[in-house]
Formats: structure tokens, sequence, C-alpha cells
């Protein structure tokens, strides 16, 4: 039985300090659950009636039926659906000098909104990018809006909370560090590299100065038609999304 | 002075209906009011007695000193800010053929969070595309959400509400009409028009049968590396960009 211990324990996961004391994270609705569950633990799975007739084989560690009622008072989306669960977190292996030798990488800096998150996540999944670095101010990828817009692409997809600054000195030398600056090259007038790490910065202030520091390859998205009055920026979710296509077009198109 | 039917006034705006019924919208915080102000009238603008104090010369029709409570009463935002506004909505002249066979125009689908919106209204400033066109059931331009997410963008783009089907039953001959699909051709294979139509479909459903039927020219975002496991999916917003830079890209180059 779903007891009321059971229910603000769930609710309890919607913080970080107590998804991380308890290193779990949530996951609603059957979509997004079902593609988190072949990959990770689940420990407990509360389904409603209908989608527990739907889903008789469930490898979870508790099961729990749950009324339309507990799921209104357990789930964080605007509209609950029939399932919420409690996954295990992974602890990703920290990041080799030979990952950053062979691949793109995506490093984070004081990305704050949870969907913009989620959705650099669930790109850099479709673009084949396995890993993800981000400054300890950034967004909390185990927050229940961004595992929701990765649409399950958080079981492929590392992520790395670390000291960035420290990080980022101890790379090998000859990696490649892209960002986007107005003041960039025109993206599409340079030869991108197949490795590396592409910086992005915060919503509002972009890439700290101390970051910049470490970006030797500065990148610029253009407008069209160049010079015309347009918007400021492009917002920080779409940028990244623009970088990572053109790195693999040019990758696609070198190596047919 | 704000009076308490001016604050209801101001908190019903966030209804559709009363928006429509008005024919105006909101608009929050100094960066996107003040980029909104030059281009639509501004009806009524409620300042903090420090952002009135920075903005003495404004060109509105009425203007409130506003308190931090009552702000907090007005405000459809998490964290409000130093200002709120209402503006009159603009009325775009209607689309002729003329644009479509010389301008890339984006159409969409039935999008339908406003997040989405906005930011795909904020590319398409940034890619100088000029108007969008909208299925009745597209998520309002005029919602709170999406002018915030727009960052003042929506005074460089049109909006253009229809009933989709009978609007691209009436497009003149020959105009290229793109959309993207999981078994279109790989878009950076394919030599894109500088104008036409680009259709984006809602986010769990795609393009409706109905509207496909008029789509001549199938694209498709190769994920990477080819056929390995990754997302089902991009977020419509992230492939609106993604398909907006090709095109932008192939310009540039055939221009240069």
């Amino acid at each position: 039985m779903l007891t009321k211990n059971k229910i603000k324990y769930i609710t309890s996961l919607a913080k970080k300090k107590f998804r991380d004391e308890e290193g779990v994270f949530l996951a609603e609705g059957a979509k997004v659950v079902g593609d988190i569950l072949p990959y990770f633990r689940c420990l407990m799975l509360c389904g409603t009636k209908e989608y527990l007739s739907q889903h008789p084989e469930l490898k979870v560690d508790e099961i729990f039926e749950i009324s339309e009622a507990e799921l209104q008072k357990c789930s964080q989306l605007k509209t609950p659906r029939d399932v919420i669960a409690v996954f295990r977190q992974p602890t990703p292996t920290p990041l080799s000098g030979e990952v950053m030798r062979e691949e793109l990488c995506i490093v984070l800096d004081g990305v704050q909104d949870p969907g913009n998150l989620g959705t650099i996540i669930r790109l850099a999944d479709w673009f084949g990018i396995h890993h993800i670095i981000c400054s300890e101010d950034t967004a909390d990828a185990f927050a229940p809006k961004v595992i929701q817009a990765t649409m399950g692409a958080i079981t492929r997809v590392a992520l790395h909370y670390t000291n960035l600054t420290r990080f980022l000195s101890s790379i090998p030398q000859g990696i490649p560090v892209y960002g986007t600056f107005l003041e960039g090259e025109n993206i599409y007038g340079k030869t991108l590299s197949p490795n590396g790490l592409l910086i992005m910065g915060n919503e509002g202030n972009g890439i700290r100065p101390e970051t910049q520091a470490y970006i030797n390859q500065k990148l610029f998205i253009p407008p069209h038609p160049a010079g015309c009055e347009t918007s400021e920026s492009l917002n920080v979710a779409i940028a990244t999304a623009i970088c990572c296509a053109e790195f693999r077009r040019q990758l696609h198109c070198q190596t047919r």
C-alpha cells in the first residue's frame, strides 16, 4: 500500500537536497518511465490500475497501485500521467582525456533553466554526444523538469558536475575548445574538429570570463541577413543545437 | 493610482479570451518591455519607483507606480521584474503569394508549448524570417510565456493564425513546401530553396495528415552516427532551428 510516508518521500524528491541524499530521481509518464526502465534501477514505481494492467512484467524493486488523487499529490507535472517512478541516479565514470581526444563533448557553464538543460541532453543524444560537463551552478540534471524534457536521453548521456575551472585547467594539451561569441568567427567558414569541447554559457550572462580563458576557437552563428536588426542572441539550447548540427554536418561531408 | 480594478484587468490578461476581447497583451521586465516599446502602442505601464526613475521619458498612454506587493499580484512570472506593461496586439496584413515566392516562411501545425513557440519566434527573427503561419490550435503568441520567450522578437515577426488547410490549398503553384519526417531525405544532401514554407508539427503528434498532403519536400535531420540507438526525435524548436540554420547556410554559401 502507498502509505502517507511513501507519498511524502516521493514529493520530497522534487528538491535537489533530498534527491542527492537518497541518490535517486523521479520520472513520470509511461513514455519517459518506459525509456528509463531498461537502463537504471527502479526502486519504486507507482502506477494507476490501468498502467499496471498494461505493464504486467515490470523489473522494479517495489510496485504500488496509485489512485488519481494520490498521483495528483505526488506528481510534479501540471497534468499528472499514469505512472511515477523513483530511479537510482547513475554515477558516471570520471571523464578521461582519451574521450576528449576522440569525441565531441558539451560543457555547460551555468545553464539555469531546467527546460534548456533537458533539451540540450536530448539533442546531445541525437547527435551522438555522450558526455556533458556541467559547472556546479548548472541546473540539476535530475530535477523532474529536466528528466521530462530529456525524453529518456538521460540514459545515454553522462552528466559530469564539476568545478569547471579546475576541469578545464587539467584537460590534455591540443584539445580544441569551442565557444560561441557575438565577435566569434562565422561557424560556416570554419573547419570544425570531430573532437573537443563545445562550451555554452548561462542564459543571461553567457560564458564566464574565467571559463572563456580556456576557449581557443571562438564561433559565431551568423544571423540572416548579415547586419540586419534582429534578436540580440539565440536561446542557449537553440545555439547548442545549431553548433552540434554543423559539427556533425561537416563530419558527414568529410567522411562520405 | 493603480486601482483594484486595474490590477484585476491586468491579471485577466493572462487569459486568451480577455486578451483577444481587448486586443492587447502583457510584457514584463525592463528588457522585454523596452524592446517592444518602440514598435507597439503601450496602453498601460506599471513600473516600480526605481524603474520609473530610470526611465523618465516613456511613450505610453498611462503610467502607474507599482509596489512590490501589487507587482506580485499582477505578474505572470515566478520572479516578478520591475515593470509590467499592456501593449496593443499588432494586426498583421494578410500574407500575399508574393512573400512566399521571395521569402522563407515558417508554418506551425499545432505547436502547443508556449516556450517552444516563443523560442521559434526568436530564432525566426535571428534568421530573418518575417512570417509565421499558425494553425488555429497553435499556442497563442500573445500569451505571457510566449512574449517573455521571444525576447522582443515579436515586434519583427508577424504571426498569422488561420485555418491551415484552407491556407495551404490557396498558395501559389510552384512554392516549395518543406516538412521534417523520420523518413525524409537527409537535409544535408538536398539543395534548399531560398523561399517557400517550412512546416513544423505538434510536439507529440507531428504534422497532421491533412497538412502533410501539401508537403512536396520531405526533410530529415540525420542523427549521429547514422543508425545508432538515440532519442526518437528532436524537440520542435530545436528541429526548426537546425532546418532554418541549414536554409541560411546554403543561401550564404551560394551567394558569396
